[in-house]
């Protein structure tokens, strides 16, 4: 089977995290991974241009075969869910125009493929996220929200197959690919 | 006072309306309007820059100076709002990465604009956006809207004024700008 690699994106009006991840099917290997800082003041458009920005970016940057979201249900408040609503749609909006495929999935599948359970608590994310990609230190909860979405696409193995048709294929051991993103912030300021 | 080139736009999952209207601060002139009808089936990622590349396509054709859009207010209906947020960042995105300024109104304030009334019907908003700008028939329901929207902020001169700077500057007497879109109904996918 070939390598692939995956994005995952947890998108939010204030952070959205992001991590890759590349696969072969069996082990599965850090590539980068961050927050973007969104201001919380300006126009609310400038503000999803920042998401739309920064993840065609990292798209760019990291060359992903394909992308992960979590499904999301709504909230308990209307107006966060129409805030988190605009911000996915700067996220989809970022992936679709960088040609990627989206895959998601529910919470409880994300919290299975990490942890075995579906009753994890944020820090077992983050703590299994590290333990699984052999980080130094605990990835941030977005960041680690966002890996977790790219390793439950990649133990989607019928889903792989059909995304390892992408041209722009580097090698697992193609190290130090992205060194600008490795663990990383990335933050957009005014 | 300048004369300005105003993209109204009424964003939606299935249908998204739009109008350009130009304005020289006493008079107001149709420039072009129609539906951006949106696949219903298919990955949301996928619907979405239906709208983004829809929308960018639309200001790279009528070179906008500024672009306005209604406030929108939670649905009773919370997954509805998820999906009209993420169509709605999707729009907003599309104005943005075209570099338009995006004013917001609520529909009390178009409904004044165009009607008088904050209480306007459906059909009144089609019927006083044809008489304003003089056409030979009423726009669809989603584009009269959108040239509703436009309208009002044709009504705000202060926000006018500080988007005169604007170079694609064209004139109001500059006719047959954009014969591809007026009146017309662009339409995407089956």
């Amino acid at each position: 089977m070939q390598r692939v690699r995956i994005l995952g994106v947890d998108p939010g009006l204030r952070r959205t995290g992001f991590g890759v991840i590349e696969t072969d099917g069996v082990r599965m290997a850090y590539i980068a991974s961050g927050t973007v800082a969104v201001p919380t003041d300006g126009p609310l458009h400038a503000r999803l241009k920042v998401i739309l920005d920064s993840l065609r970016k990292i798209a760019a940057d990291t060359q992903p075969h394909a992308a992960a979201l979590e499904k999301v249900f709504v909230n308990v408040n209307p107006q966060s869910t129409l805030l988190l609503g605009q911000a996915r749609g700067a996220a989809l909006c970022a992936l679709s125009d960088s040609n990627l495929d989206v895959h998601e999935y529910t919470a409880l599948q994300i919290k299975k493929a990490v942890t075995g359970t579906g009753r994890a608590a944020k820090n077992q994310i983050q703590q299994m996220v590290q333990h699984l990609l052999q980080l130094n230190g605990a990835p941030a909860p977005d960041a680690a929200d966002a890996l977790a979405c790219a390793i439950c696409h990649a133990h989607h193995a019928p889903a792989l197959d059909r995304i390892t048709q992408h041209s722009a294929y580097e090698s697992l051991s193609g190290a130090g690919g992205v060194p600008r993103l490795r663990r990383g912030r990335l933050s957009r300021g005014r």
